[in-house]
């Protein structure tokens, strides 16, 4: 029975995902869901309690993969220089919106439900502090330039995100304007810079 | 019976972005919009064909305010060196968004209820292509990095609007964080810089 739940979790899952990403957040209804999958509107209440749980579970899906993404954990790899991992956490961002520009858009989409800003959204994927502790430490060694650290994560999603979405959209290709091109935008922004 | 008409109107435009503002898109309907202005749901349509004509009048509000800012227009005025106008466009927009993040959170609510990104949003931003042009030059003449202008746009509304936010919410105070620390952090990140 257990392996058949956590398919149906699953499959429920996958229809609010496709229902946010072709329709928006807030197309999203229980009954639609329940339709998608082919189940009664009463069996979707068997796995999550209500709308907002069965959202918040595709939001904390989100997150997960995040976490799981190649590189992430180099982040608090203390043997390497910060400077080089705030490059990796800059990398690793980079290239995970760009093979899943739809898991950033969940991301956003389900925030923006909450009522929460980017600056906030952004928050989150700081990760159990990896990335803000990243972040002032760097600040503190004259790497980074003095600002708040939501400002600075905001900066970096919204980049990528951003360039995510051109690319996905077709308004230019990854050979035309690719990390080498995107990475000076952010590093600049950022990093202490001559006068 | 004119001027009766417009008062209606505005008072019609306030509580659409009451309601936005404090719900959120999702929340906006022409019974509620009519109820907050104590008028017949019917009375609603005689000023606006549906909810959509409704939510695009805010919209074109929003963005004559911005085109009425402070020195907006100085942004055009060729007599000034490009890199000066650069930097007025950036300030004007700073200004702008610490005066009045609502105005901002307004015209992404309703772009976000289009389903466009951010990147888009901010082309509206563009008005009349002034800012477009403004940065393509900058980029021709070498002031700016060689990247896409949507990008280089949404960079400056987002980090502008989330300072705001911050500012608003009470996470730092601007005497802390204001222009001068700002503005390092978006110029830096698209002028060219040397290696």
């Amino acid at each position: 029975m257990k392996k058949r739940d956590d398919d149906k979790i699953i499959k429920i899952q996958d229809a609010v995902a496709t229902l946010i990403l072709t329709e928006g957040i807030t197309a999203v209804s229980t009954i639609r869901v329940a339709k998608k999958v082919g189940i009664a509107q009463s069996n979707v209440y068997l796995y999550f309690k209500n709308k907002a749980a069965l959202i918040d579970s595709v939001f904390q899906r989100e997150m997960v993969k995040i976490k799981s993404a190649a590189n992430f954990q180099q982040i608090s790899d203390t043997s390497l220089p910060l400077t080089q991992r705030i490059q990796i956490y800059i990398h690793t961002i980079y290239t995970y919106a760009v093979a899943d520009p739809d898991s950033l858009t969940l991301i956003q989409q389900i925030k923006f439900l909450k009522g929460e800003n980017t600056a906030n959204l952004v928050g989150d994927l700081a990760v159990d502090n990896l990335v803000t502790n990243l972040l002032r430490a760097g600040i503190q060694q004259k790497i980074l330039k003095d600002l708040p650290v939501n400002l600075v994560m905001a900066l970096v999603f919204n980049v990528v995100y951003n360039h995510s979405l051109n690319l996905r959209r077709g308004v230019y290709l990854e050979k035309d304007y690719g990390f080498a091109q995107i990475y000076p935008l952010i590093w600049d922004a950022i990093r202490v810079t001559a006068k």
